[in-house]
């Protein structure tokens, strides 16, 4: 028996969620029984999905939905040892006992941080590599658009295309991060959205129009970018962040889809298992190259979940935003 | 040289088009000369398509675009034989001269009259039918939803829905037509969405969701679509009156595009070229079986194309609307 805590809902956030919405809990987990495993987590994630089921799925009083990585402290399980890995969506539990049903062992690139299998080789990854190379289609020297390119997601997304040889505009909501995107990460242009009239300036950059636009906020930024797709044109949506608050702002140039033959198309990480392989092959040899530059944000302490989800709304993270359980 | 008319654009229209916006020209057309022919405009189309062009590229005090069916009256022209019929895009023209290009003879099954060539056996009919088995992707027995049910796509995409084994519900502006979609068309469910907000409607009428979405109409019509898509769902995108005559309705509804991973596809009819000679056999075997209706409104004389074209946002017709100028 050992004393952890859990992440709970304990009520349904109006708009942006606030502190109150959430709460601590002490939790006694119980040592592993035969065929199972104690686990200790290190890192959790926080991401934009999770808002919108805050309203739906999500039920009150038990542990926050969510991922990260753990370490095993305890095995009475054939296919664990103490010390071992893993991934799991096990929510937000600091510590928790498993049969092993939801647990992916995690080898890791001794060369690289751990925190990268939580960004560029997780979820977020697999979801930009597949957003972007499948459900995008896209091909070598395109006209690429990634909003939230600052972001976790969208990061990844624009370095991508830019390995392709495409030409990559983004938008995000700082000047500080629009530096990091144009001068460490190479974007071609990049617009913070913050500072005028999105449309306008999306089309001041994007002279040869947009073949694929990345779509992680709907709204005006949707709009913007129907205005300058250019024919047979495709939009991958990972997300629409703008509208998880409730502040559902109307879209009004969907009617471009019909001439210019546009393709829209939402997706999730699960949808690309299949990739996975290709995928980590990949992304660890760009990363290793140095081909794939990252920021994090990284909070220290479980207890700090709550403020990392509610900081993703309020543009508080550069990159991939984290919490540091245990090292 | 022979008198006759042209529909003219005399001012762009604001909103819906009124009479004004349009002129009855007389042009003297001259004798076909060596390598022409002069041709005879028997039927002329028009559809909503035309309204957003009349604010891009249709000029002023030109023919107006559109197309037809014509008689070939005069022949200098070896590939062409006085009496003839072809189709044409050349314009709202009573009589004109033409070297062929452009011109594509048509061959009627004597069994059908030459209206059912304006539409279902026309880029209607082809609209539909590609729109919904390729775009769409349908899959036998599946759930489908037919917005405009009533008019001259919609009305063909609701039968070879149901000729594919599908549930179908559509949705049209007057009782009457709901009672000809119900009763004559065999659909499973009509919604006059005139009659009460249509998304409790749609979700009353649709208990197993929605596979395909065929969208002719934009705004509350997609968000009532996209509340009800099962996952997978195809949503191919043939029109959106709604917004042609400037009221841009928010569409508010596109983040569930995300986690039921439905596809949005823009598309117009020349695009299915490929699948015209399959296109034209099956429904000329299905409009000889019976087993797909139509409805025409076909108002007479030339001069009656803009009070047509007008009709339309108006919802004057049932099924398709046709200008009939010669016999």
């Amino acid at each position: 028996m050992t004393e952890s805590r859990q992440i709970h809902l304990v009520r349904r956030p109006r708009g942006v969620p606030v502190a109150e919405d959430f709460a601590v809990v002490p939790v006694a987990t119980p040592d592993a029984g035969a065929g199972e495993v104690q686990l200790q987590t290190l890192l959790m994630s926080v991401d934009p999905y999770m808002r919108p089921r805050l309203d739906a799925d999500q039920p009150l009083d038990v542990a926050l939905l969510g991922g990260g990585i753990a370490r095993v402290v305890q095995s009475r399980h054939d296919g664990f040892r103490e010390g071992d890995l893993v991934r799991h969506m096990a929510g937000m539990r600091e510590r928790f006992v498993s049969d092993g049903r939801g647990l992916t062992p995690l080898k890791v690139d001794p060369d690289l941080p751990l925190s990268v299998y939580m960004h560029a080789l997780g979820g977020t990854g697999l979801t930009a590599y597949g957003g972007l190379l499948e459900v995008g289609a896209l091909k070598d020297g395109e006209q690429v658009f990634v909003s939230t390119a600052g972001g976790a997601v969208g990061s990844v997304v624009a370095q991508i295309a830019k390995l392709k040889g495409c030409y990559v505009v983004g938008t995000t909501g700082s000047d500080e991060k629009a530096a990091w995107l144009r001068d460490v990460a190479g974007l071609d242009a990049v617009i913070n959205y913050k500072s005028g009239p999105l449309a306008p300036a999306l089309k001041a950059v994007t002279p040869k129009g947009i073949d694929v636009y990345f779509e992680n906020v709907g709204g005006a930024h949707l709009d913007a970018a129907l205005a300058r797709m250019n024919v047979r044109g495709r939009i991958p949506v990972c997300g629409m962040i703008s509208t998880y608050n409730g502040d559902r702002e109307g879209v009004r140039n969907l009617s471009n889809l019909i001439y210019s033959r546009i393709r829209m198309e939402g997706f999730v990480a699960s949808d690309f298992g299949h990739l996975r392989e290709r995928f980590e092959a990949d992304v660890t040899a760009w990363l290793k190259a140095g081909q794939i530059k990252y920021q994090e944000t990284i909070l220290d302490g479980f207890e700090r979940a709550p403020e990392g989800l509610i900081g993703l709304f309020e543009g508080r993270n550069a990159g991939k935003m984290l919490i540091r359980v245990a090292a």
